[in-house]
């Protein structure tokens, strides 16, 4: 009882007698405190960095899905029974990248609330996580059409001579140049996907 | 001075005196060890399913990449000039696909050893985000190459009739049979990735 006792008056006495410690106290504080807000502020870039990437790839999703949705030529001349044309759903790939596209680029609006929140607070791993993984899923679905549309317009541009399917670029110029600036911004979206989810993994890393 | 060796007698006198406190504390040691212990066997156990599954997608990829690489068909018939015969090498997207599930294939038995690394230390991140980082890219090839082979699979089947692309697999059954295994091989194994980047993802996590 008496240790105890001397000990509780001991504390403020050497507050009073020795004013160093107490300073050294209160430094340390402070000095604790900036390296919580360095990591804090470390991630906080991150996930502004993430939700810019995000920004862009949005654009690149809904201009690769609108550019691929508007493609489509008549030729300027027709016979009695037919008039040359060629569109977007004339090929049923065509109508998945586009469908895919819209998806992938409607995903990663509803994305945005959660990279806000990711800036907000930037130590929060449950928002991370989530993103991850959806992210992961849309890189799927975004990379799938990419490279399905991207082996059409390959064919479209060489056609086959072992299975006898003809390039139809040479009548269908303009059409297949739409169709490769889709299949082009579709990719740019597929790069930024596995930024994103390099960032996300570095960040779900306990600091 | 004389406040400060005041305190540092006071504290092994207090120590002798009231042995509860230091019971207490040895009581909370062993407490704070077992919940560390059940953490890493539940991540040691995340680890194992993760190697499985690595093994699983192994077989997947490298029976994809077979499956089409020895893919051919030569019909009975054939004329004074031309035997009609049908390989996987007609086609480039073929070939990449070929090339992308060896690569993949590859990779995953190289990725074996940072899985071990991972049972071994389940508490360990850098594997995992090495794991993660690498398994995203693996991804994204893979599934690059099975949608791109998809989407030619199904202009054999069906051909298109707004291109002039007659389907091919009336005369090449076979061929078309082997082909369509390899892609369902292929996205098996682009299944067993997503799951595989759900796995980091949630082992990287502070626990």
């Amino acid at each position: 009882m008496r240790s105890s006792d001397s000990t509780t008056i001991d504390v403020p006495e050497s507050k009073k007698d020795v004013p160093e410690s107490s300073a050294i106290g209160k430094g340390k504080a402070p000095l604790v405190a900036v390296v919580v807000k360095q990591r804090g502020g470390w991630k906080r870039g991150v996930a502004i960095f993430d939700f810019l990437l995000r920004i862009g790839a949005i654009t690149a999703a809904l201009a690769a899905a609108s550019t691929m949705g508007t493609s489509q030529e008549t030729l300027p001349f027709f016979t009695q029974f037919f008039q040359f044309q060629a569109s977007y759903d004339d090929l049923p790939t065509f109508q998945f990248f586009v469908i895919a596209m819209a998806i992938v680029g409607g995903y990663l609006v509803l994305s945005l609330p959660f990279s806000i929140v990711s800036i907000v607070r930037p130590r929060a791993v449950g928002p991370r996580i989530l993103l991850l993984i959806f992210d992961t899923v849309a890189l799927t679905l975004n990379t799938a059409a990419a490279a399905a549309a991207a082996a059409i317009v390959y064919l479209a541009h060489n056609g086959n001579s072992n299975t006898n399917w003809l390039a139809i670029c040479q009548q269908f110029g303009d059409f297949c140049q739409q169709v490769s600036g889709a299949v082009v911004a579709a990719f740019v979206s597929v790069v930024v996907f596995v930024f994103l989810i390099f960032l996300s993994a570095l960040s779900i890393r306990k600091p």
